[in-house]
């Protein structure tokens, strides 16, 4: 490799490591696309099921069933060693990585092994999320689907249409974002020929990161914060006074309006007569509009997907510091769509680096 | 960003991704420096406990020590709980997940953290490998430095003083090699401000694809086949009159001897009188060396590191199912070093890729 005319791209901006037919990120014109449909149609007529069987086999089906999968007990064991104070995030991982252990995947890895790690992982969720509150974890119901299904494992209830609902639209908005670094780290592991198990503890793993991961609890303070739609205003031009970022409004690559908070709005509007908090979100967020609009006129500061997450995950009654690995378990589908493609494509993906150190001495 | 104007680079082969200080990969003229230090004169004069902190800190220690940590329970119980035939890799990414969870490790990442991991690591690889065969775990002692602690770990009985040299020789060559995949999918994974204990699961997952970990055990059944050297010549002229490759000779970067195949050969010519093993591996790589030449005069095919490798992991009587894992547990070093430089950079690693995919379409 000849160093001096190599690019340089730090971070890795700007250069193309790859293809992709899951989906278009189109920042400019707020659009995006999984295998050319568009994120706001998926989320009105299609259920995540239908999703992740698309990004999977490339092929819409007219109907599709994914429900969590049955914990094996030494899964549930290894939970339990957990400490209770344990990062969700953490104990997912390691949830996954103990799954992919007894799985023993092999290579090359296949649409039932995308299918079974996507339906584990809402129950090794839940079931961590049981015991450290000192409950038992719920047995699966199989006749739910995988939203409906987390969150009666996680409540041991049946949860209520318009939650079902909210959260299923959320995990369809979620299940897929071009190459971010959780999914590029996915693509580096299987890049090797190793399984898909460890793609997605490696993903799980850099979600993580707060700068990837997000904070959506800080929107949840925000949404507290306000209280009532009346409030809204009054608690916005105050917080834009003392010189404070309003969560939820301004995106990296979206220039437009985030076409996954469009999607999610829509959903709400539609249950906000089931569910006063969704009624609460759209108000709120209409106000704050209006008003950053008023106020920061020359920037754009559109709603962006984390507000109407936040939105949804606080009202079916998730803990904030759920919120991330809840944002998994949406992804999943994504990441083993990743794992599936690269696999296809099965090349090694290893950059190259420059040195800076030391030029070659002698040990003292 | 521009798709048009953008390079693209898939495999990101020849882009460089990022600057590092810790290691030069020369394979022009077969050289590999850890911050300036040739790896022969490491191998020679050096313990892993010195590159370890070498790698670290940029300062070379004139003394180092590093220790196998003790387990806590909770580690050995979820090891109890993966079945006997689980890739050694996966109980190791899992125990490490498992710990890094209990250990909660904050950002930035610190030295007393890759100390840790680095030291937990040989600990639990061990536990495993007693606990799979129906043995107890051997409690650790810190007494011993990390390769003979491993050692004394697996077998419960004090190692040998050539088996233990050999293995933190090997250690040593095997602790840092640029920016390899296992190394990138870990510094992608602390890019997003995730913790050290994700991206050593990353970078364990990653090293599991046996495009990467590679297949050591082919050496260690060649030199079975072989015998003893005697017997070399005329098995190596049958191999390639069938047309076989030859395992152990050959490498992607290093046109010249492999300098870390050179590192351990000065090793084992130095113990070869303590151990036979030894010197069968010395002495099959001269008729090696001496026969490719003849019959392969057009291509370079000299002594890669895995021939050392398994000469040296075979000789100290681990099974070769244990390789890999035993080569994460050098690379410790390497990549919790490129997690604190990653972690200084603090720049998200995040590439573009190409949307080749369906174009926008409404669904049926």
């Amino acid at each position: 490799m000849d160093a001096a005319s190599t690019p340089y791209s730090p971070g890795l901006a700007g250069v193309i490591a790859g293809e992709t037919s899951l989906s278009l990120v189109d920042g400019t014109h707020g659009r995006l696309l999984y295998r050319g449909y568009g994120i706001g149609e998926l989320a009105a007529r299609g259920t995540y099921a239908q999703v992740a069987e698309l990004l999977w086999t490339g092929a819409w089906p007219d109907q599709a069933r994914l429900s969590p999968a049955p914990l094996a007990d030494e899964v549930v064991a290894v939970l339990r060693l957990l400490p209770a104070e344990t990062s969700p995030m953490d104990a997912l991982r390691t949830a996954i990585s103990a799954w992919g252990a007894a799985q023993r995947l092999s290579w090359p890895p296949t649409v039932e092994q995308a299918r079974a790690v996507t339906a584990f992982a809402p129950s090794a969720l839940a079931a961590f999320a049981r015991i450290r509150g000192g409950h038992e974890p719920v047995p699966v119901d199989r006749t739910l689907d995988l939203a409906e299904g987390f969150l009666h494992q996680l409540t041991g209830k049946r949860p209520d249409t318009a939650a079902a609902r909210a959260l299923d639209a959320y995990f369809v908005v979620g299940a897929e974002h071009g190459l971010n670094a959780s999914t590029f780290a996915a693509r580096v592991i299987i890049s090797t020929r190793s399984d898909l198990a460890s793609a997605v503890v490696g993903a799980v793993g850099a979600l993580k990161g707060p700068i990837h991961g997000g904070a959506p609890a800080e929107v949840v303070n925000q949404l507290h914060q306000i209280g009532a739609p009346e409030q809204a205003e009054a608690w916005i031009r105050a917080a834009v006074a003392r010189g404070e970022r309003i969560m939820g409004f301004g995106h990296r690559v979206y220039r437009a309006y985030d076409p996954r908070a469009a999607a999610l709005r829509t959903i709400a509007e539609g249950l906000a007569g089931s569910a006063g908090w969704l009624e609460t979100a759209v108000r709120v967020e209409d106000v704050a509009l209006r008003v950053l609009a008023e106020l920061k006129p020359h920037r754009v500061l559109k709603t962006n997907v984390e507000y109407y997450a936040a939105a949804v995950l606080q009202g079916i009654g998730l803990p904030p510091d759920l919120f991330p690995a809840t944002f998994a378990l949406a992804r999943m589908a994504g990441w083993t769509a990743h794992g599936l493609e690269q696999a296809m494509a099965d090349r090694l993906i290893r950059p190259e680096v420059r040195y800076v150190g030391p030029p070659e001495r002698n040990l003292p």
